[in-house]
């Protein structure tokens, strides 16, 4: 310990190191619920490559773990501490190196926040359209770390699609670059998109190419409500069958609605069923919402409430934006899932989730991406109560277990962290995960890089 | 080799194996020029992965090489044989296994071809994007291992981008699954990209799961000519920079517009220095032509051609397929490039080809992606006058030198195979070239897999 502060303080400034017990622990994890944490040695915020390099090539000299952070905004425990550890926070490298429009780039340190970006880049008439619903404090490095998603991906995809090319310190300090800063370009494996989503066990990205997109139009909604989440999935999947690509497709089931308008006093009606909220960012909006409003009341929409204008249509959004605190204001705690299902299976996550809070004896809301399919559904339990806690446990196993027995994947846009780390193993079956473990040893040998994430 | 060919024919129908040394150097090479081919023991053509496997366990038993191919109109030589191995051919493996409109996905056997795919899912009303200029012909297995692109890319991006998950034999014969049938996913390590471009140096792709889009409105294009390239660039350039998305951005230089004069009769003006055609397959193209037209005229165009509906576009866009045959009949041989620069870069790379075609007294031309940076300069020589044959592979080298300068990459969509080996090696950095190695020995730890390939 003394040894691994000496050796640290040799090739950092003394504000790059907190060493407090009163503020370390303040590091210690990420936003998931039963994930375990441990306590670590030192907290490093760098704020240069040769640093970050400087960390790495101590952790290897003495073997010591590393654990990468961003903002802490993730849902898996990835970023937790453990016992002893370097955390490597990485939220002082917080520069816009580029912003290029001609090429369509931007080039930025990891702890740039997604929201900087995005206003950066706006002004440029561009876009960055990963849009997590941690947008306004997670950063891209974190982003990257997580292959996180967000309310744009049922047009414009998840970070990865995003990712162009890398700066990476490897576990044993030295500087890899991958990719590209062009549009195109095959040469060799893809390392770029293997680090995407990599939870910081394969190295440390300090530099990243981002590709951006021009600024869409403001984005005009409509709300629709539904008798039944089956009536509602219907419309999902008549309105991606027919053909349109909308900026945005959300779904709220009973549980939530009710949530938001005990929180937000929204009147939204309390019979409904399920809330479901497309829009889109095309020429003409108004043309596409009037014809995916005919889809919602053939496939049985109670009610279906276009909005008038940009203003109108943010109202609307409100409601789905608000879903997460409201049904954190259900209970003492929460414990959000995140399962991604084919589309055309939607309902029946849908229903089989209702079955599984029935079952339980928990209330479980959800809400989800639903043009991806991607469900979060949110299990609300009381953590003082022991045997409550223990029945959530148990839900969140049957969630992911449905989940996968309907050709679905356990993370849509979380990632695997400590929280799903048995269900990857199901997941990727044994010859996946040998393959996984390969590579993981290719770039991190000593398995300091992380470890207890992901396998 | 007896004892390779009683094994093989243990586990295959008579039909799947050929052994007739007439017939099997037709199996040696791909469309790649400078590129050497051995002579193939065998060549095996499989209906299914169970077949599949019994080929690699038998390969891994006698530590014999495996050359997967599709079409064999690959441009890096990545298909050709080395002597004495087993040529896997998946052309037979062509089924399309599923079209599902609501997922918007296609399951579909390597050896699909891709217009046979584009058209099957037209009739559902979906597109599948990626139309490299072979697409008549090429496989979709091949167009995975090459990562291919095509005129789509500007707006639609690479075939990478529509590769869901895959089925892959391994070296030893097992069976992986990677990926997913859900529009998002991020559990584990992203091993189904790592797959796309590996050039069958990781394993077989026996089955992919492939994202489709909507079917777009039928493109409409404008022609425009410019008395110079570096003002057809500078046009290239304010479109992008102007945030406009043209479903293709073309540009052919003088060399190119003279020879597919003489060849076509197109009636294209001799004297145009460098002609760029757009396209839109937006809801309102002629406003979105009407905007690039005003662009290019600014940017110093001598004339702008709009079509008035798709078929005029079907003839201005004849003028960019016929180029390649164009530029062939112009010498006994082509050698074609595949070199893609930052766009911002091009008009460098473009007056860059054109000094190095001077310097080494060679006709060199060149049509390019413009909208993607991505040039193919065409190298036109005598093949039988061997010094016209040294200064076209030189000329070669010093495209590529020239790319790598304007912070390009060696290949925007053809791939490495045995090509571009050591320019590989030269853009991947000794950092990189190690981790790509460490992945090949984690898959095929005895290097039967498309061995001589890549590195």
């Amino acid at each position: 310990m003394d040894d691994l502060l000496r050796r640290l303080r040799a090739g950092l400034p003394a504000e790059a190191l907190i060493t407090d017990p009163d503020v370390t622990p303040s590091y210690a994890r990420d936003m998931a619920g039963f994930c375990p944490a441990g306590t670590p040695a030192v907290v490093v915020l760098p704020r240069t490559v040769e640093q970050v390099q400087h960390v790495m090539r101590t952790a290897t000299a003495l073997r010591v773990p590393v654990v990468p952070q961003g903002a802490r905004t993730g849902l898996s425990g990835a970023a937790n501490a453990t016992d002893g550890c370097v955390v490597l926070s990485l939220v002082r490298m917080d520069r816009i190196l580029d912003i290029d429009p001609v090429d369509r780039i931007a080039v930025v340190e990891p702890g740039v926040v997604n929201a900087v970006l995005s206003r950066a880049v706006a002004e440029h008439g561009l876009s960055y359209p990963p849009d997590p619903s941690s947008w306004e404090t997670c950063t891209i490095g974190g982003n990257i770390g997580t292959a996180s998603g967000g309310l744009c991906c049922v047009k414009y995809g998840v970070t990865a699609e995003y990712v162009l090319g890398l700066d990476v310190v490897l576990a044993d300090g030295r500087l890899l670059s991958t990719g590209r800063r062009t549009a195109k370009g095959v040469a060799g494996y893809d390392l770029t998109r293997l680090f995407v989503g990599s939870e910081g066990s394969l190295g440390i990205v300090v530099r990243a190419v981002l590709a951006l997109r021009p600024k869409p139009p403001a984005q005009l909604a409509l709300a629709a409500e539904f008798a039944s989440t089956a009536d509602a999935c219907a419309a999902v999947c008549a309105i991606m069958e027919r053909g349109h690509t909308p900026s945005l497709l959300e779904l709220m089931d009973s549980t939530t609605v009710r949530a938001v308008n005990r929180l937000g006093r929204m009147g939204l009606p309390d019979t409904t069923a399920a809330l479901l909220l497309a829009a889109f960012d095309t020429p003409d909006p108004a043309a596409d919402l009037a014809a995916v409003g005919e889809l919602c009341t053939a496939a049985g929409a109670t009610g279906v409430v276009p909005a008038d204008d940009p203003a109108e249509s943010e109202l609307l959004l409100q409601a789905r934006r608000m879903s997460l605190p409201a049904l954190e204001a259900v209970s003492t705690a929460t414990m959000i899932d995140d399962v991604c299902v084919p589309r055309s299976r939607l309902a029946e996550m849908l229903d089989g989730t209702a079955a599984i809070a029935d079952a339980h004896d928990l209330t479980i809301g959800v809400c989800a991406h639903a043009g991806d399919g991607n469900t979060h559904p949110v299990v609300c339990f009381d953590h003082t109560d022991p045997d409550e806690s223990r029945r959530a446990r148990a839900s969140f196993d049957a969630i992911m277990a449905l989940g996968l027995e309907l050709g679905g994947t356990i993370t849509g846009e979380h990632g695997v962290g400590v929280l799903k780390k048995e269900w990857l193993a199901r997941e990727l079956g044994p010859v996946g995960l040998e393959l996984q473990r390969g590579i993981k040893r290719t770039f991190d040998p000593l398995g300091i890089l992380n470890p207890g994430k992901l396998f």
